[in-house]
């Protein structure tokens, strides 16, 4: 329904008539789900579902609503790859992460409904098992899985200070090396409950490693050192991989997709698998997520009438290294994450200064085609790179992963600058901006199915069991 | 040793030589206690009092030095209570909450240090009684009090989004009766862990109704709508007593140090009291926020470097509300805030519109005397009040609670704004800023300490039990 007419009447701030109904219609109904659960057990995947969409609607609505706000208190940014650089609002993932903050906190109860239930009731009508030592007071005190509600609440702790880290990024251009540690922060609530809820800090070897370190490898402390620095990697990732219209939301949904499809392949099984709760966990935190990213991505795909600002990327990327590390499979997390790393091993040298980094590194705008074309980071005659730097493009462009520019003295002039974008643009010519968020997205949906592929199907190769097999494998991270 | 050279060098952003020194020593000394702590039971209350030091030193520095970027990022204002109306950053709250989360984050293992260590070591040297079912694969993971540790995470994100929403007022003031509600939502979580934690809802009745209403009164669900007023109530009402240099920050100083001396009288009684823990955890969110908002003090007392913003107030009122609600005294709490209750129910004729309410109700600087007056509102001679309305201000001016000037007809011409501050000028004549903020100080600490004393001494007189007594009642809400 939305965008039907040639020119909707969406270009202020108010919805348009089909949008209203179209978000009236979700509310209503997904209200009526959530009164409904309450009849039964809870059902916590149904009210998380109805509270996706509550969310999805909220976040199209606000991020319409408070485009001026937003311009009038600063948060705005020229869209340097149109023609005329329209002027539009930024840092609208705020208002997605702040939507989406809120869902969670509303859901806090649902998925302990049964246990409030039985708690306070006595459960008397409820099939909950319990012993009469535990009742005190008429209350089942000790049957509360607290654990639980520690786990989800360390979660939205680490997702709040991300979007305060975020947001104080685009207020104030936090230097990067600030930065980069703040995740790292934000991390110790799901540290702290991993290591008292869980603690399993060994790995699974494969099977050619077995003979040499045997079948679990524990790491120790060394695990919450590299959980850690799966919460740094993830929000940055994101962030590099930025740049033109769509790009960030497309690849989050994307990462989400694939994620919530991992999940599945978990509670799906004929059997109750171990880790279903992890799984369930999983589900709670991304379909809320993917409602509120979907309804930025109608607002920020291409033409962008609105930016998502740094507070998306981190926040995003730390909504998958929180659900990664909780439900114990940020191994499986990296291999839907392989664009991310790849970008960022491939942007190390101007990151490291081995290479000169101009302070935006995101595609050319050729206004003369209207397509875009790799950016480049340019020496001049005087300033050459260092011989060894110098032989190394040159190499990187023999195998075609960097386009360089020689002048007759066999000078290099400038490179391509080496983000994943620009060697797409490099490889496949220049495309128009929504064709290439559309290939760098298909990229990265082809890659992380095969990483799943590879994790539930090649790994039996490998690793001695999976979850469809009847595993103990899991009760280690995947 | 701040400030002791006439004119330090301290103007500029980086800190003078003595605060170098100062902040240096402080930090080595607490981390040495910090570190100290891991080599007995933690030491919970010695690692928060060494971490409320460093986040007064780390607040107290950034304050200064981020002082530059936020006037950059446009969070300024003018104070104009000063002849020259100097311009200087507004909204340093933020930085204080920011900085307090992060201590409030790294506390987190602490308090639970005593049963990491059991659920590692199977507690064989520590005196933790476990019994051998519990022993799942080496650890005790039943042991492990996660309703403790859930209960300081909802405090923490409770306080995390009213920071969210602080800073979103500061940035897009947004509008009364939207920002009314918000924290509400924000206590949801503190209120689902009060509900599966505790779940009392009854409440002590004064001797002279026991006998109609009998010794407790179970206010079921509507105990809850009582705390999510507590935790609406207590953010404005920091926010509505505000508008001279320091006032904000030396109230909820106040404020804060009379709950420690409450805490105090529970945790010194000559034998364990049952309200132990809720008075601990009480401790370990205040003496964080004492030493961060004495860092801002510094640069917010008369004359103000720097303003400290609608987040910080809502902040403030958070953290009080947090404790009070999770510490089973919220309304212990409500006789420490006498004052702010005063002030908003005076403040009732403008907020509901009965009487013309500006946009700023602080008092009037004098730039003639240097000295504050009240400030005022007027009616033109055509506008008059409604009959009932002036007759009410009449008699208010009668009992000297608001001064009006009216006319030779007899018409009332203005009034003065009906807050706590402008009352007090009508009361005591014109004040120097410093001296009205600190006269109003001085009254929040004696209503606040005869609230004390009313509390744990007169109480006796219309209650049966209290704390110093060996007491039930204090198994509900106090």
């Amino acid at each position: 329904m939305v965008g039907r007419s040639p020119k909707p009447k969406t270009d202020g701030t108010s919805l348009s008539r089909s949008e209203f109904l179209l978000h009236t219609s979700i509310v209503f109904a997904a209200s009526v789900v959530l009164v409904n659960t309450f009849h039964g057990d809870g059902e916590p995947l149904a009210a998380n579902v109805a509270l996706a969409l509550i969310g999805f609607s909220l976040c199209h609505s606000m991020v319409r609503w408070l485009g001026p706000t937003f311009i009038k208190a600063g948060f705005k940014g020229c869209d340097l790859s149109k023609p005329h650089r329209p002027e539009i609002p930024e840092c609208m993932g705020a208002v997605c992460a702040a939507v989406y903050l809120l869902v969670l906190i509303v859901f806090i109860p649902f998925p302990f409904y049964k246990d409030i239930v039985a708690a306070t009731s006595g459960g008397g009508n409820r099939d909950v098992v319990y012993q009469v030592e535990h009742v005190q007071q008429g209350r089942l005190l000790h049957r509360f899985p607290h654990s639980k509600l520690a786990s989800y609440l360390s979660a939205i702790i680490s997702l709040q200070t991300t979007a305060l880290l975020g947001i104080g990024d685009d207020l104030f251009d936090i230097r990067w090396r600030h930065k980069w540690w703040i995740p790292g922060l934000a991390a110790i609530p799901i540290l702290v409950v991993y290591f008292v809820d869980f603690g399993v800090t060994s790995v699974v070897l494969p099977i050619p490693l077995q003979p040499y370190l045997g079948e679990l490898l524990d790491l120790g402390p060394l695990y919450y050192v590299y959980m850690a620095c799966v919460a740094m990697f993830c929000p940055q990732s994101i962030n590099m991989l930025a740049g033109i219209n769509g790009i960030e939301v497309a690849q989050s949904l994307v990462i989400s997709f694939l994620l919530v499809l991992n999940d599945a392949l978990y509670l799906l099984t004929p059997y109750p698998h171990p880790a279903t709760d992890s799984h369930l966990f999983s589900l709670y935190l991304l379909l809320p997520w993917i409602g509120v990213s979907v309804a930025l991505l109608l607002h920020n795909r291409y033409p962008a009438r609105v930016f998502v600002g740094d507070t998306y990327c981190y926040f995003s990327g730390m909504v998958f290294a929180t659900v990664g590390i909780l439900g114990h499979f940020s191994k499986t997390l990296g291999l839907l994450l392989v664009p991310q790393l790849a970008n960022a091993a491939y942007s190390a040298p101007q990151l490291f200064g081995l290479v000169p980094c101009p302070r935006h590194r995101l595609p050319r705008f050729n206004p003369r085609t209207g397509l875009m074309e790799p950016s480049v980071t340019t020496w001049p005659p005087g300033r050459q790179p260092r011989p060894l730097v110098a032989v190394a493009l040159r190499l990187l462009a023999r195998l075609h992963l960097l386009r360089i520019s020689e002048d007759e003295d066999g000078n290099i002039t400038e490179a391509s600058n080496m983000t994943l974008l620009n060697l797409w643009l490099v490889w496949r010519g220049p495309l128009r901006e929504d064709r290439l968020a559309l290939e760098v997205t298909i990229l990265q949906l082809v890659v992380g199915l095969f990483g799943l592929f590879a994790r539930h199907c090649l790994a039996l190769l490998i690793f001695k069991e999976d979850n469809w097999a009847l595993a103990s494998a899991t009760e280690v991270s995947s």
